[in-house]
């Protein structure tokens, strides 16, 4: 029951590193909804591997197929028939032979140790199983159709790379977000406001990979466009349901929302944001509420970071263990793998907020 | 259905600041379990308020009455009857008329204005309604016997303050935690392991509270004893659960488990755990991963760090509108509130994590 | 968890037929919605105990005192304000010294044993303890509620006595039903259509009392007013979500829609029922569906019927065991019972259906 | 959220009568469970279609392929993994043009009207789309593997044709059900215990088959070897979790355990099972309650009975209505079906209680 995500819409995801396929059931979508195959692909090619020197050399088109749920209209556009949308991707470029070792020898800082005592041995090693971040495909098949379904209704999600190591992007206006600018620049490829940092954090990364190393980084996404009242206190808070999800993505290790950890530092006259009307409408005049109050949606931008640690395969030579000999060993990962996760991990942190937002507006 | 936390153990949690009465319902205890109430009381009284300068000066004894799921054995004792254990905690000291005016006039930083709109005028304002850090008692009522059955299984729950501001206790050590020193060092009334630090802490809250505002801070939580391979992938590991509950303690901005963010600036070289034979079992050396490994965990201290905002509530004029006048406004909260949530919010993240993990473990 | 029902809107029962206090906590009932409080005690009347001979002589009043969930507004009258709704009852005439064998020998046709097995002796046998028919009383003031804001909807959950033993009622007219006659008929005290009907089921239920026995019977359940189209296919279809609800009552040992188990004699050519336009609307000529097609609201009458056992506490020696024996034992169950369920069960099966139908709803 | 059985062990069903495939994901199977799947095909076969003259015509060879959560073994067999099992099976012998009318003109008995209203006319329409029986395939796959599952604990799930029309089989004997004889002789292609009652059967099936209509019948599973105590109170009750399940399959109406209704027209002193110690443990000399007490396993023979409505299509002209035309019309439903679905039904109960069953046990 682990690998399903949501209440009123659920997203199934199944699949290994190196099984037949991957892929996603969401049940719950509505009925009626167009699917832009174009546009999906696009958002999908965001996080596919093998496209840039900073990510990993294995190659997968990636193409979802949908096995249910959709029919064709007239113009061969996909149209959701309310019942669970199936979509299924073969993986292709798999090499399994890499991984062997790992039956034996867990990887450092990977799934490997904590899945072997889970599964008693029996889980499947080659490349994460279903650990790898390759499961984070269908999540974006999935919340990509999600983000589509938004946009129609005004909520329009939007990542970009708010740090790799210790170079920052110019961080998301927390009130202006949303007018314009920012959120058109975080279009490309190695999506940053500022180009230059994002020149600077390329180079980072290239410094890594030819180092045999790794890096890790901060994602920061913003949603406009919320009505205010959405979500439930305690337990089903905005906060609560976006953290309880994007901790689904490999690699995050940490979350926070509006000022954020920086709010423990702040006195309350200087947090607090005094409310102002503005164009006939409650609003706040700062946003450090990150657009939630008390677990509900204030009308302000939703604004979170999420931290992701290094990519733990790194070239380097290890410490590790072997079960068998029940002895301290050495390990050298091969295989292919991100020097930085991070740029890839831009749509599927919006892909995430997007599936929690449509389950809460459905 | 916000206010219920957990699968297989459930807990309901309902009352607002100023209602007859707040409490828990408790589903899904074993059979046969000892609730100490002694043991019990102690830990509630960590969060009850009224104690200290830098608490509210609203006072509740906080005895919870059990309705039902308990019966007593023969010494006295309560013991659980498998069904549902009913938990009640009369309001007594409630002062409504402090808080009328917020009907109309919403308190920045506070949930006054999404509640308004999530439920159209009628929610209950006194005090913060339902969203009141008040309902942190019944969650520490419930978390406090999750703890003691936690304990009986050789897993112990563990908070201090990390922070106040920008002052800082010594951390737990990540290692090292559970094997004497720094978990018994932090039982007192004000949850440090360095008590000179402590003290910088107290006077920069009292100065705070003087100054009518208030200020933030981070509780940072150790679990020893837990079993390797506990959790479950993606939308069930530890982390997802754990965030998904602590973002239920009004005040909480953020978390991180293990090196959080700072792991977002290190390479793979440095974050990696390396694995070591120890004792005849695996364990790493290091434990940037604060436990979790996809998800699940590793057998090595499961640490974790939460940031909270200060308390929104402060006694000096505040910029608002009204929303008859449907004008700007100033406000002033009256009523009674702690300068610095932090110290009373250490044990309701131990009572959070006690619950999430039992849960698990039933 | 097992005591929770509904999934946005959930109610949580908790109590012991002899406990402190019974009750129940609901929660995700919309804010603003009036609570007739004499209507609801009008409707918890119909299931109490101790007004006729042919109930328990056990008495209680059954108030239910609102802890948390509601404001009085200028009227005196409660109005929810969106959070949990806590109701409290507390239990008065409890006399648990009659039930203290069944610690060792279990009443047949009752859940002491399995319940013995389950809780691993640590159960609370008194009166049945959580399994008590008792427990209904919470259900009756949630599903009270419901009812209320049902019918503002437009929708009437209305039930009668189906049959006693083999004397049968006047069943409901599965397409008429709705339109006038019979449910306003089936407001009385025994609700029965036809009065001669019921004359024969108080005089057989009579006999059974005299002879120290008891006897089941049907309860018919009928709802007008959906909409067509409300319900999910497979599992969260209307009859999943009815008939998973509906054996929570104690004693409920079956459950039919529409023509049922009838059906299973049937040809399709006399099941089918007809389409027809009326009124410029989609029905059907005749109503073996129930309302319910694909596990989706037809817009017909909703029809269902639930068969429940003959109360098992009877007056007459049994034949048991006695665990610490380990042997067979006579056992003469004394305390205080229903000869028949029925009649008190008919409010129950009417708030079942309610909470389920506004949980869909909401 | 419609299609995603249990809660520990949660099975996502997805796919319509003419997608490109139907299909599930069995999240929470435990890992290293091997299955068997010759004898999985051979279970899946007693429900597979176009097989007997009393079956529909459409032939599908039902071939489940395993796209994730399992491993080979040396041996080529399957070893599930731990991470979610995706099966997919693959429609072939579609002829969507069979239904191009029921667009406008819904079928009598069928979803149609229903689902249009639901789906607001984007439903897919062919063969009944999501609400067809054929999803009772992907069903079989998941509930033979947990079938086998629950053999290796010690649990047979085991049904048979109860009746069809007004022919009875001889039904289970509620008490030496699982002590040979009955449970092997429905082992055949048409389960029933009394072979001169089966050729009645079939003879009437195919009377209906001639004359273009369609006849219901009951399906009885019995479940042996079950530990006393299994389930919990009240809305997660044996009785409870196998109704929910059960009317997900398609044309069920009814659902009785152990006496049923006919508890309803039983005394107390008849329909009580007196306890009694046998081979040192506790049994009751009858079994009147169908193996569960209070919503919890007894330890005897789980017994329930399941009724069928006649399958609606039937070649016979009905009468109608026209979406577009608003107006009353006759219909013929051409298109291929089965003249009874209950003898294909019998391992579909069989399945849906595995997977209740083994998600309790899990």
């Amino acid at each position: 029951m682990s690998s399903v995500l949501g209440k009123n819409l659920k997203v199934s995801v199944f699949g290994q590193s190196h099984s037949a396929a991957i892929g996603c059931c969401i049940d719950g979508l509505p009925a009626g909804e167009v699917i832009d195959r174009a546009e999906l692909l696009e958002f999908m090619k965001r996080r596919a591997p093998g496209r840039h020197s900073y990510s990993t050399a294995r190659t997968e088109d990636d193409l979802p197929e949908f096995l249910a749920g959709v029919l064709e209209n007239e113009a061969g556009g996909l149209v959701t028939c309310g019942t669970p949308v199936m979509i299924v991707i073969r993986n292709k470029d798999c090499r399994p032979s890499d991984y062997m070792t790992f039956n034996d020898v867990p990887r450092p800082g990977h799934a490997d140790y904590a899945a072997h005592m889970r599964y008693k041995g029996y889980q499947d090693v080659r490349g994460g199983g279903h650990f790898s971040g390759r499961l984070t495909a269908p999540l974006c098949a999935a919340g990509g159709i999600c983000r589509q379904l938004l946009v129609r209704r005004g909520i329009l999600v939007r990542a970009h790379i708010y740090s790799i190591g210790d170079i920052f992007d110019e961080p998301f206006h927390p009130v202006r977000i949303g007018t314009g600018g920012q959120e058109t620049a975080v279009n490309g490829d190695f999506p940053v406001i500022d180009a230059d940092k994002g020149s600077l954090m390329i180079k980072a990364i290239e410094t890594c990979r030819q180092a045999g190393d790794s890096i890790g980084g901060i994602v920061e996404c913003a949603v406009t466009g919320l009505p205010a009242g959405l979500g439930d206190p305690m337990f089903e808070g905005l906060e609560n349901l976006i953290a309880g999800a994007v901790f689904g993505i490999p690699a995050v290790k940490g979350i926070e929302f509006g000022a954020g950890f920086a709010a423990s530092r702040m006195k309350g006259s200087e947090h607090n944001d005094p409310f102002r009307m503005k164009d006939g409408k409650v609003a706040t005049v700062t946003n450090n509420h990150g657009g939630i109050l008390g677990g509900l949606s204030s009308g302000m931008p939703l604004l979170f970071r999420v931290a992701f640690k290094p990519t733990p395969s790194i070239c380097q030579p290890q410490e590790s263990v072997s079960y068998t000999g029940r002895c301290n060993t050495e390990l050298s990962v091969t295989g292919r793998h991100d020097p930085c996760i991070v740029p890839r991990a831009v749509p599927v942190v919006e892909a995430v907020a997007a599936i929690v937002l449509l389950d809460l507006l459905n």
